[in-house]
């Protein structure tokens, strides 16, 4: 081992948190939060240690500097916000403070009456070597206490420790010798608001007219914003919209047996007419594209685009690449495979193509098109059957011009894979949601995703149902089901969505027993949707959506704290907002059938509620009041009426006789 | 970001463990144990892996390579031997198997009665790939199958996929694409055993003499072996056996007032005859130092020298490299301060020093000047006050010549500075034994040694008692409390010392009330101790010793588990060799004045013991045996008599009249 260029940097910076994976990935974070950032900081001896945050925003180029402050155990802590969306940075610098600790010690020799003739000297060297650097104001401050030094003047003895206007001329001037910084250079990557709080709502555009029988459009799904938008959504996802190939097209529920007027299924992408970049004749055209996305813009509603990576046999990649599939020893190519099921309609990419390249800026190419039009959030179809590097490299060269865009990765799989997508990129990601049951299970989910590190880069999105998972739950639960599966979604988690209208009209019919498929579904087949049914749960919807818009408590995901309930078919839970300021408690009985009731017991001091003060809860589903003492309270929910409360917690301000005592 | 130059590598692989701070610092080891290494790996898709542990001893170039096993949630471990001393290296490579892939698939076909033609017909393309690079023996076993897949053989269709011999061979040659390597290759420290087993033995060589009033010599020494080896210790720690400086010595217990007869403080080190590389003319010749630890090798004790990096007024360093000392604006030497405490008989080393080069390579030469003498192991004092950069380089350095060299860091100081000293190279460190007195403080403590990522790379010595730390407790406790701490840092920690004559003999008073230097502290006096005392605890010394010798589970501090007793007083630990075989329960009351009795709660299904087997214990202190039956066991102890028990668990082996029926 050499000798170092620089021997003497004698601080020591040790685990910068947070970091995820030694800095190999970025953390992410929304425009207008806060990264706090910890460090275990310390040096050989006793002397003092200054430790300095350093972050950079996007665009900026030089860093901007904060003390970090020092806690118990050699932890140090601050933090800082994120302003821009883009890439932030962030990093660690310490040196010791030499003015400082010989301030410590001059105090305490001075106050052991000790001779310090010396010790003044050694003090007055530090000033003298700021001097140099100061500028005008500072300069005097420093020159006035050398003069005092200087002529001796006893009172210098006494205060030259204490004083807090020399402190701070020496932190900003005092040589920094032997500086260490950390290592690493870690990022953040800053997203628009809606990477963080998303209402999510699915449809397929063919099922979007309005007379049954009809083939619905993309000028179908224009006319359908003011519902969705009315519900309070603000992504309206749309599965592929391009050309469907003819080859082994699927029929009705998934049939083999195709007849003519089937008209299959939108994943099996790609016809003679075009591919990826294209759009189906039946649905419209780009300029009725256009004129979507610019509509969706005036109810501040993304559209967002599917993208599947997989082509139909018809595609024009298969003629124009046939390199980028697997060739069979017979020739032909090879099509997705769950052996022994066989999906003859689909062709994989060869990711071990020898063309990979090709096929990479192809890929690429497909969201820049859609961006090109306006396009800023992607489901993207499976991508945990597509290559890691690919992801990372698409995902970071498209968010380098591109911050803005959002991509939320589906991807239902085994849980290190969901992560590591996360970690290369993924701003959203489907979750287990649909399959988390019981109190303890969500409980036990919840916990993982808002308290580990999962938390820095993983950004759950809670779905209820898709058009691929009709859970036995719904299937069976009826109403009640359908509204606490909803309720619990949008409460849970600030990223939610619902495949509708099958959502707010409760299909809940599997295509056969033990299987997750909805009969007769829109996967396969047209439908038409009476979206005025007095039965729809749209009324409800729209209520939770307006909670969450009112609430910054249910904007965030993390923030959440579980309260025991003596009744096991009662969930509880509250969410706080970053600021403390808002707070949420949210009773949601399990039981699909029965009135359950039990007392819950809450954590009254983490929110600044003294045990004998009451307090109001809102139910502001119902708006309804309650008044609250104590950390010990009575719910009831009837699943036939409302299967939640969904309670604003107000503590009181006011004293006296004006009508609102609760803020 | 720009393309990757392969982006076809489609394993993940991730989170090596062990792995200290992203693979900045080894991982310690001594030669013999093992590295159970775990990872998570993963690939995009349903595709077969196969993950490789790649290893290396000190001093191989070549990989050796071997297989890790899947378990749940895309964990991988398998494990490696350390058999050389050095530095070891390990790393982890993965790639897909498409032969095992393709095989598995097969047998789904076959089963579901598909028409296999073209699927047999990719398995032969992977088969004549193997065969281009496969030797005879294999080349054989792949062409038979070939052959009989050509010979469209009814036979082939039904077995090729079930086929062990086949697999192997494939196993072997299969062609491997598109390999993930793990970015780092991490490190092992691979010490020799003393390293992680070991019992150190302080002393004073001044006091060594036999006769009150004399002067003690390294001779003298020599002579005191047989007792130290007797008692079963491997190390013999010498303080610092330099001239002693003359400039403000200190007198008796420590005192500024010092008489003309006082021998001054071992660690005030060097006077105008020498410094750090000179023998202190009263205790004799570098003649005698050879023949010192020349003896000592013929009882395979190590001797241990105290390395202080500090120099008195009078060392020859401070007259030929002022420069490497802190100088004061008056032109004197900044001596070592704790203020207002002074300690004026000692300089410490300036490491923000211009010419810190030379100071860095001088005080190597420190450590290879003694080395060269034969010395293996230093303490070195108060490393926390010296910077972190010179260990690193220092200990690297020497190891890498030397790695049979071990070091012990004497600094009592914050955790996180203690564990840094250690993942810096450091091999054993002193730790908070002393002070942790309650069963619950002991758990709480030795629970973070053995099951963190601590126990990678720090590796406890328990000291009960040193010259500087006569805590509290040995002052009231009387002998019950010296034969319980002994025996507890005897069996917590496979590193132990102790500090003696004074600890055999009781020594328990303080230099004044709230302190815990000894009176009339050896430190600043020659001693002369009857080591044939009757009153000596050196016989119970010895049974400790002579126990951690025969059993594997007492050397090594892992595998340690703590079990309940239904008394507060009792403290009940057992530990377990790596191998499982040989089992430990040690029982020890708290208490130095009443006997306690109590019931211990085991867990017997960690040691393979039948709920309704009994299994004899048996204490190798008393010798006493005892059938015990069932988890929950009766334990009585009296400190007045003996304050532990040291039981041996023996399982049934035998049935019949056999004598022993226990192992």
């Amino acid at each position: 081992m050499p000798l170092p260029t620089e021997g003497r940097h004698r601080v020591v910076i040790d685990r910068v948190r947070p970091e995820i994976d030694g800095g190999r990935f970025p953390i992410k974070r929304t425009v207008g939060e806060s990264v706090i950032v910890a460090v275990d900081a310390f040096t050989d001896g006793h002397d003092e240690l200054v430790v300095e945050l350093w972050y950079r925003q996007a665009t900026q180029t030089e860093w901007q500097k904060t003390r970090l402050k020092p806690g118990y155990n050699d932890h140090w802590e601050g933090k800082f916000p994120v302003t821009e969306i883009g890439t932030a940075s962030y990093t660690v610098v310490a040196w010791i403070d030499h003015f400082r600790s010989w301030r410590r010690d001059f105090a305490k020799r001075v106050a052991a009456g000790q001779d310090v003739t010396v010790d003044l000297q050694v003090g007055a060297n530090f000033l003298k070597a700021a001097l140099e650097v100061a500028p005008d104001h500072d300069q005097a401050v420093i020159q006035d206490w050398l003069d005092r030094i200087a002529a001796k003047d006893p009172q210098v003895i006494a205060k030259i420790a204490e004083d807090a206007t020399l402190l701070q001329a020496m932190d900003l001037w005092s040589p920094r010798e032997h500086v260490t910084r950390f290592e690493r250079d870690l990022r953040v990557t800053v997203d628009r608001e809606r990477a963080r709080f998303s209402a999510w709502y699915e449809m397929f555009p063919r099922s979007a007219a309005t007379q049954p029988g009809q083939h619905g459009t993309l000028r179908d799904v224009i006319a359908r914003l003011p519902y969705v938008a009315d519900m309070g959504f603000d992504v309206l996802y749309l599965p592929p919209i391009h050309p469907i190939g003819q080859k082994f097209r699927k029929g009705r529920n998934g049939s083999t047996e195709v007849q003519p007027e089937d008209v299959g299924s939108p994943w099996a992408i790609g016809d003679r007419t075009g591919g990826h970049k294209s759009i189906h004749p039946s649905l419209g055209t780009l300029d009725d594209f256009d004129a979507l996305v610019a509509a969706a813009k005036t109810f501040q509603i993304d559209v967002a685009l599917d993208i599947a990576f997989q082509a139909s046999p018809d595609h024009p990649y298969v003629a124009e690449h046939p390199d980028w599939f697997r060739i069979r020893p017979d020739g032909t190519i090879q099509y997705a495979e769950n052996p022994p099921k066989k999906y003859q309609d689909i062709y994989p990419f060869n990711f071990e193509s020898a063309d990979w390249q090709n096929l990479w800026q192809e890929l690429k190419s497909v969201f820049e098109f859609w961006i090109k039009r306006g396009i800023r959030v992607f489901r993207v179809d499976n991508p945990h059957t597509k290559t890691f590097p690919f992801w990372e490299w698409c995902i970071t060269e498209l968010k380098q011009q591109w911050p803005d865009v959002i991509f939320l990765a589906e991807a239902f799989t085994r849980p290190k894979v969901m992560y590591r997508l996360a970690k290369l990129g993924y701003s959203q990601s489907y979750t287990y949601y649909a399959w988390r049951h019981s109190a303890q299970e969500l409980t036990e989910y919840v916990t993982e995703l808002t308290t580990t590190e999962v938390k820095e880069y993983f950004r759950p999105n809670f779905w209820p149902n898709t058009p691929d998972i009709l859970t036995e739950e719904l299937q069976q639960g009826g109403r009640p089901t359908f509204l606490r599966r909803l309720i619990m979604a949008a409460t849970l988690s600030s990223n939610y969505g619902i495949y509708g209208p099958p959502y707010e009209h409760g299909w809940c019919l599997p295509a056969k027993a033990k299987s997750e498929e909805y009969i007769n579904s829109e996967k396969f087949e047209v439908h038409c949707h009476d979206i005025a049914r007095p039965d729809s749960l749209s009324g409800v919807i729209r209520r939770v959506n307006q909670i969450r818009k009112a609430h910054p408590a249910l904007q965030y995901t993390i923030g959440i704290k579980f309260h025991p309930v003596d009744n096991e078919r009662l969930f509880c839970y509250s969410k706080q907002s970053p600021d403390g300021q808002d707070l949420m408690l949210i009773v949601v009985n399990l039981d699909n059938q029965y009135k359950q009731c039990g007392f819950v017991d809450l954590d009254l001091t983490g929110w600044g509620i003294e045990a004998n003060e009451p307090f109001q809860v809102h139910d502001l589903l119902a708006d309804a009041r309650y008044m609250w003492y104590g950390s010990r309270n009575y719910v009831e929910l009837d699943p036939r009426h409302m299967p939640a409360h969904l309670f604003q917690i107000r503590r009181r301000v006011r004293q006296g006789n004006e009508m609102e005592y609760f803020q």
